[in-house]
């Protein structure tokens, strides 16, 4: 149990690290739906039902103590409400695993973004999240422990179907890719409405940074498949990294455009960006998750120097409101939350 | 003559320099408007008429050397554009006076703020300007020189009328007498309407920073009297003074409500302000005199201790187009002095 880590700082990789293309590309992950043969899906199942699914898991991980050292195993009730939502902030966990909170668990690697949910929507989510566009590296960190698992334990599986899944979306692969690109350069040249209209032309899904539903704050768009069915693993992670390719490049055409068209205008504005997180002293969510979009994109664009890299990336997460109670370890107002978040600011920027 | 001298950082000691109360009352004017007898009025006289006040005047000067020895003499047509708008900026001379400029002359003190336009609406307007609230030491400053002329000049007096005037709103003592002050408390609270329009039922005019007809920009008002018959110059100075005391303590109090009712917010507005003012590119006049009410606002308050002092009522004037343009040397398109202004205002505020 790394409760005590979590709380004493362990920030996801994924936050504080740059991968390939990473500038535009804030992450990419992969994620497996796997259920039990022989037992209903969570939703359908009762409290002995999912009892036996985590005691299953549980054994898998106590005869491959090798593979599994590296991970804490967290009943997801003996995390407290604040820790668990900021393991959804870091999106090692979806809101539904705590929504449902009831015999769902966590398998959380202590150093690398591998996730494997317990009685979620499914009976296994398996996730890993790397930084930058790595895709099929994801695949293969998320499938060695999927085969793990696998050896182990009897997957919902049909021959014509693939793996079965609570929700028929999710059926075939199991497999749910996304990206999180940060598209400011194609907002502010007005083109991002053309750009993933596109893109949901191909068959890929737009959503916000949480997920579906979630807003789609700070010029973040998150892009994920939309079929499981009749494709492979490495086809559908394939087609989305082709496309991520293909939007990064008119990201960088649109940055381009900003810089020798109006480079007065925009270096007014992620100057200005930086000015206002460096100095406010009350900040909402929403201000300054848009001013830490421009302050990233000036960094990219090298016109502020003195701003470290990862900075904004780390700071999109740790200025959540959750994030904010779990540092001062008691319920914050709204005012609060507001003072808190541009103290914390303020310290990372200067 | 002191073009160079100008042209090279003097500034006016109003601008540099504090007086008695002179967080919230930036400077004191006190004007005298003089005529000589046997002459029209400026925009009745030829040539050679205006030429003839030229004469006498400078005679004046000759015969006192001792008096008029800190004093440069400038005929308005040798001040070269640019520097004439910003002896305007500085409030050293009026906008009138460059409009009308044939055989108008300027006899500006080197050092103190005293300057005696000549051929402007009148033969003669004698100016004292001070820092802080200081009617009656400006009245006594403006009274010497006016002493002075008035032993070697006949003026223009009638015994029931007083002094005559080109404007009838000038009649009698010839007196202006006006304070600047700074009431972004006032403003923030809701209670400036109320207050001006109090100040106007007692007789009073008020005016924007650059006399009648000027925007009210910066919280910065200016007050003077509008009568100037019937009452004796202290009369007239003293009423003055008593009137900016009450707007002095209302403000003082709006402050105080500020403080104890939201101090987050206010400390807020001014930390922005001087972010975005220590940060930002391309800056508006408009915006950086909003900005820099709020910043002198926070300093006054004692809520940003990193900013001198005066460097507000500086800024206020030196990032003006026409000082932008001297300092530049060219003249300059609206973007380029946007992007000088921010130069400056970020270079001074640092």
């Amino acid at each position: 149990m790394d409760l005590e880590q979590f709380t004493c700082g362990r920030r996801s990789k994924w936050l504080t690290e740059s991968g390939p293309d990473g500038e535009i590309v804030l992450s990419s992950r992969v994620r497996l739906a796997r259920n039990l043969r022989d037992l209903p899906f969570p939703f359908l199942a009762n409290d002995s039902q999912t009892e036996e699914v985590l005691r299953q898991v549980g054994d898998v991980c106590r005869k491959h103590p090798e593979s599994f050292a590296a991970f804490s195993f967290m009943p997801l009730k003996e995390i407290p409400a604040p820790l668990r939502q900021v393991l959804v902030e870091e999106r090692l966990i979806s809101p539904l695993l705590i929504r449902e909170a009831r015999n769902s668990a966590l398998l959380l690697h202590t150093a690398d973004d591998i996730s494997i949910m317990v009685n979620e929507e499914d009976h296994l989510r398996l996730q890993c999240l790397l930084p930058g566009l790595q895709l099929e590296k994801a695949l293969q960190e998320a499938g060695k422990y999927d085969d793990l698992l696998e050896q182990e334990l009897d997957f919902a599986f049909h021959e014509e179907w693939g793996y079965l899944t609570a929700c028929p979306t999710n059926v075939g692969t199991g497999l749910r890719a996304s990206v999180m690109v940060h598209l400011p350069g194609l907002v502010l040249t007005g083109q991002l409405g053309r750009v993933l209209s596109a893109v949901t032309q191909v068959g890929l899904t737009v959503r916000g940074l949480h997920g579906e539903g979630s807003e789609m704050g700070g010029n973040l768009v998150q892009i994920s498949n939309q079929v499981t069915l009749g494709q492979s693993e490495e086809e559908i992670v394939r087609n989305l990294h082709v496309v991520t390719r293909q939007i990064l490049e008119q990201e960088m055409q649109a940055r381009r455009l900003l810089l020798n068209e109006g480079e007065d205008f925009i270096a007014d504005r992620v100057n200005r960006a930086l000015g206002l997180l460096r100095h406010a002293r009350l900040l909402s969510a929403g201000e300054a998750f848009q001013h830490l979009s421009d302050v990233k994109l000036g960094v990219d664009l090298g016109l502020l120097d003195s701003v470290p890299p990862q900075v904004q990336k780390e700071l999109m997460v740790i200025q959540s409101p959750a994030c904010l109670q779990l540092a001062a370890g008691k319920e914050l107002t709204e005012l609060e939350c507001n003072r808190e978040r541009s103290r914390i600011i303020r310290q990372h920027l200067q």
